[in-house]
């Protein structure tokens, strides 16, 4: 609990009606898309830059711990405030898009705001911002960035980290910094942005971010490729990126997730024996580099084994299908009661075989483990099933099943996460993708800037 | 100097051949592109990361001061032991590309490997590394990520940190560590690779980096414009790319390099009342997409005022086109004995107006300030020319212009450089660019990483 002398310099910074700390509220802000619940002390809205700091600065001095918040959709407990503390909401508030500037194609924002908002702005005024995630609809590009959020389209154009110019931010201390300028290139000093993108808000609260645009992309085209199995299919991504395709999207269902939207969606309108299936855009200024791309991916595909591809011919077949790919993640639930889903993500090549692999660890517990997701950037949506969740033996069986496949990634050279981050889920294992000297540099950083470890303090396994 | 019990202990890591202390090592390793001329104790070239590693725990354990060092092309001291200590010259045995991964586009090499060599070796299987810097023939990649470095081709193609997927490295304490893996995306943990780049050897020894390699585009064409003056040629530059135009290289020379060109090579073939000249490349998979690029340019151009517009038919013609520019370096000395050369960058939409001020700072002290380079990202050469350096009005008149100038971009959002770093030379000129706070966090970071300070220590202003 707070004491109330805190309560009230908070009130005295940001005003009464901005922090809460009711039941009401308190319960509003303790949850996220881990479904762990953890109650905060307090809530406090920040309106600007200048009360974060002065908060900031306050619970430095009276060490009292403060987890910044977006819209909380993080998967793995980032904006949990799992050692109490007052979380730190930027949704309320900062929510503006400051400016779009045309000239620069670059987009100006508070942390607040959310990213389908600002594709759509860009794109009012034909410019585009790529990153997509899945939660695009109500997650902030505050959280995007400290958790350098992936999507769709990372396959052709990248991820948050390959958008973000500059950034404004307030230390724990209080201190005002910029990190980059309006420029294309920058290296005067050490490059803050880049070690604060991804820090899960463990280093510095972020108050302003300079996002790039590009040109939006005049036409786009939806493709699916069929292929009798996983295997086949997983060997095309990789094959055919090397063979110069350049789609926007290459997203992957393997057989267990297609058997699952046909139990789930009787009427699904998907091809009669397909064991694996890719599925993506591609996009391009002209028909013939349309065609172009497309051309390469079905050679590609037809090399590789595929036994069919589909191009839709209007937005209505378009959504048809990507519906497939869109509902994995419910269908998969025809398979348990609980769902252990994490997001690793291997070198391309390696694809075929981390999911072989998957299937033997998991068939090895007598569990299913219906795999999708971003093939393009070789990044698999895992998902192991707890057939009932109030199974104590197949709920550790379960556990240890996602511990090996770590492990397994990690072998293979890939990593714990392709786009959801450590949190507190994952910080578990941060020893099978770490040697000591690693966590011990981790642990430098965080101290360098958050010497009283106040700003969401024991994440990331730190 | 180097007390001999300590030159021994080198000789026992890394054998006798490998450690030079005679007058000769020492002054072949004591300066690089900006003139200056620091004699190190040592020159010590280890073999492979595990000397890096003990002949790091070794310094670090006796307060040594070591100064990594590729080619030595830096224009800024990243590499000159200023404060004495022993240059750890990586460019004589750990200079291997250890694998082109044609399955995941990937280059896996140590530091010393040459850039260009290194485009060739993805070259000649289809794949292309697009960061050129003017040095490329003989700076080293290990240099290009601890600076990095930009080129012709950043318009379209980003810069060093756009391909750096994954460092080794050693720390100061002689403790090897991974940032990054081989995978697309990776957020487990801190973003270590995104603080290493752009370090200037400050934080860390990289022992091998694995880069991010592109198909190669198919087709290529190189394209001038001409304009009545430069402001109009800047104005074309951040208007035509709005529109959509994305050219591999946007390069500019304003009406005094033009000039200088003309008095320097009599024959040059420049278009008469050139003021203003912007050239470059286009790239693409197909001759309409190229036909498309060089529309987009030659329309927007013309509608900002161009006079000319020439696309090469030929490589012959293309390497006429690209004469002017890439002599424009040495043109600059027709206006002076002593060129005082920096590489600020300001936003695109910035860049008409900061060479209008350049150009009244550089009036105010009777001086010529020629300018050229990647407008394409915003980037500017500029050349204060000192007609006699051995005149100290001046030369000090000289370097209160470039004061201004640092003082004039960061001002208009811009940064003291674009690409070439601070090391020594624009040590003085961080406060400029930096506040008190953002100064501390940079001093934390740099003792999180090296806590005795034997890296390269006081460059960057630290």
């Amino acid at each position: 609990m707070l004491d109330n002398k805190h309560l009230n310099h908070f009130k005295s910074i940001v005003g009464v009606e901005n922090v809460k700390s009711d039941k009401a509220h308190l319960i509003a802000y303790c949850y996220d898309a881990t479904r762990e619940r953890f109650e905060p002390d307090a809530v406090v809205f920040p309106r600007d830059e200048q009360d974060v700091s002065n908060i900031l600065k306050y619970c430095n001095e009276h060490k009292i711990i403060i987890v910044p918040r977006g819209a909380g959709s993080c998967f793995t407990g980032g904006a949990l405030p799992a050692n109490g503390g007052i979380i730190l909401s930027l949704e309320r508030h900062m929510n503006q898009i400051l400016e779009i500037d045309m000239e620069n194609m670059l987009g100006i924002v508070q942390p607040g705001v959310i990213n389908m908002d600002f594709q759509k702005a860009a794109e009012a005024v034909g410019l585009f911002y790529p990153p997509d995630p899945a939660s695009e609809m109500y997650c902030t590009l505050g959280g995007n960035v400290a958790e350098n959020a992936g999507g769709m389209r990372a396959a052709k154009y990248g991820i948050t980290k390959d958008y973000v110019v500059a950034l404004r931010a307030v230390l724990p201390n209080g201190e005002i910094i910029t990190a980059g300028k309006k420029t294309i290139k920058d290296v005067a000093g050490y490059n803050t942005a880049g070690i604060l993108i991804a820090s899960e808000g463990t280093l510095a609260v972020i108050t302003q971010i300079t996002l790039k645009l590009i040109p939006k992309p005049k036409l786009k085209k939806t493709y699916m490729g069929i292929f009798p199995d996983v295997t086949k299919a997983m060997n095309a991504v990789f094959k055919s990126l090397a063979a110069g395709a350049n789609p926007v999207a290459m997203e992957f269902l393997d057989a267990l997730v297609i058997d699952a939207l046909k139990q789930k969606f009787p009427d699904i309108d998907l091809p009669q024996n397909a064991g694996g299936i890719l599925v993506g855009d591609v996009d391009g200024s002209s028909e013939a580099e349309i065609t172009s791309q497309l051309e390469t991916l079905k050679q590609s595909f037809k090399d590789n084994g595929s036994n069919g591809f589909i191009v839709a011919q209007s937005d209505e077949e378009a959504d048809k299908l990507w519906f497939a790919r869109k509902n994995a993640s419910p269908a998969t639930m025809v398979y348990g009661t609980k769902k252990l889903n994490e997001d690793i993500s291997v070198p391309r090549s390696k694809l075929p075989e981390a999911l072989e692999e998957i299937y033997k660890i998991a068939d090895k517990y007598g569990l299913k483990a219906p795999c999708f997701g971003h093939s393009g950037d070789g990044n698999i949506h895992v998902n192991v099933m707890v057939k009932d969740k109030n199974n104590e033996q197949e709920m550790a069986d379960g556990h240890k099943a996602i511990e090996e496949i770590f492990q397994l990634v990690v072998d293979m050279g890939g990593t714990l996460s392709g786009e959801h981050g450590i949190g507190l889920s994952k910080a578990p294992f941060m020893n099978i993708a770490f040697n000591q000297a690693e966590m011990e540099l981790f642990k430098s950083i965080k101290k360098a800037f958050d010497p009283n470890n106040i700003l969401n303090p024991f994440k990331m396994g730190l």
